[in-house]
């Protein structure tokens, strides 16, 4: 049975997975970078950039799993970019260029649905209106048996935790405290009932939780 | 110069450093022990209650901290007692019974001053009406020379981090969503930029991480 997965989704000890302020020049508000700095140092997000380098510990582990597998990922709008409301151009193609890193069919759950887009390099971006379980069955029906990523941003993340649909949750709790922006955690009491947690610190400074449905 | 430090102070992943409907029977509200198990394990707490045993580890480190070189401590009502507003009566003399762990002077604040209260063993609670800052000047002159703890709850321990008045923070990240209580973290944004933060994880699966003024 394909599974659903979270990577990599970086969290302030206050608990905000992104900050206040979305722009299109500051996809992460004011948090900035500062949420991905332990992941800018990995070979991973190095070699992404056709740069040779980078960190191959804890981290680059980590970060290194979030493609294997994958055959499909669910995104919520605000991932896809900063619009809110009716799309005023169709124009926005997400922040990641011609060629978007994923490879695979995303979905993007948006109560604004607009044309399938063809992206470079085998992404295709369906937008959808869906709840978190129509989502995913659509996800897992284009994923072909494999595993099915829910990439964020917190808002459909924490939807999918409350669903509970989620099988494995990777969080890196970064040390800083971000003040405002949008929570992970709001409405998951008790979720560690559920899961299997396992912590790792690692020479970066962050803590990275692994949640694994028991 | 004598610091002013916190310890054990144990927060869930969603930041609660304590439950909802504290009461007699229940110091932290619907959080229970679970904030503590960690604690609950190591050396320090079973020679505590007299107990031969416990984990010698890192937990046991951080726990058996908390003592030496304390020459007085702070803590707010809700640390003290379940009671609210106007003392109905003086009868209550704190959750710790007749000779208290502390050993030392306790300032307790509280808009209801009462008369201080002499137990055994050293402990001396003087309920004082008073800022931090001022409540802080107390305590230093009653420790004489050595440091001042600053013993919780959340609330007591947010207000002096906001005034900027700690040395020393150690807290316990505990890998449980609560969902609701009292909050650590609200209003403290930015507060990794005054400290060095230093993060260990330990096999009974909590994080340990120390705030270190710069």
């Amino acid at each position: 049975m394909s599974k659903v997965r979270v990577h990599n989704l970086a969290v302030s000890l206050d608990g905000f997975a992104t900050g206040e302020g979305q722009s299109l020049q500051t996809p992460f508000g004011h948090a900035g970078g500062r949420l991905m700095q332990w992941f800018f140092g990995t070979r991973t997000f190095q070699s992404m950039n056709g740069e040779d380098g980078g960190s191959e510990g804890v981290d680059n582990a980590f970060a290194a799993a979030w493609g294997p597998g994958i055959g499909a990922e669910i995104m919520g709008r605000n991932k896809f970019g900063p619009q809110r409301g009716a799309w005023q151009d169709e124009e926005w193609k997400g922040w990641w260029g011609e060629n978007p890193p994923f490879h695979t069919p995303v979905f993007v759950l948006t109560h604004h649905p607009r044309p399938t887009l063809e992206m470079a390099g085998g992404t295709t971006f369906h937008f959808v209106d869906a709840s978190p379980a129509e989502a995913l069955a659509m996800a897992r029906e284009a994923a072909g048996g494999l595993d099915v990523r829910i990439g964020g941003g917190p808002s459909t993340v924490r939807q999918f935790l409350e669903a509970d649909l989620v099988d494995h949750l990777h969080v890196v709790l970064v040390p800083i405290l971000l003040g405002r922006g949008v929570r992970l955690w709001d409405g998951l009491e008790s979720l560690e009932d559920r899961f299997t947690v396992e912590p790792v610190t690692t020479p970066s400074g962050v803590t990275h939780l692994t949640f694994t449905r028991r």
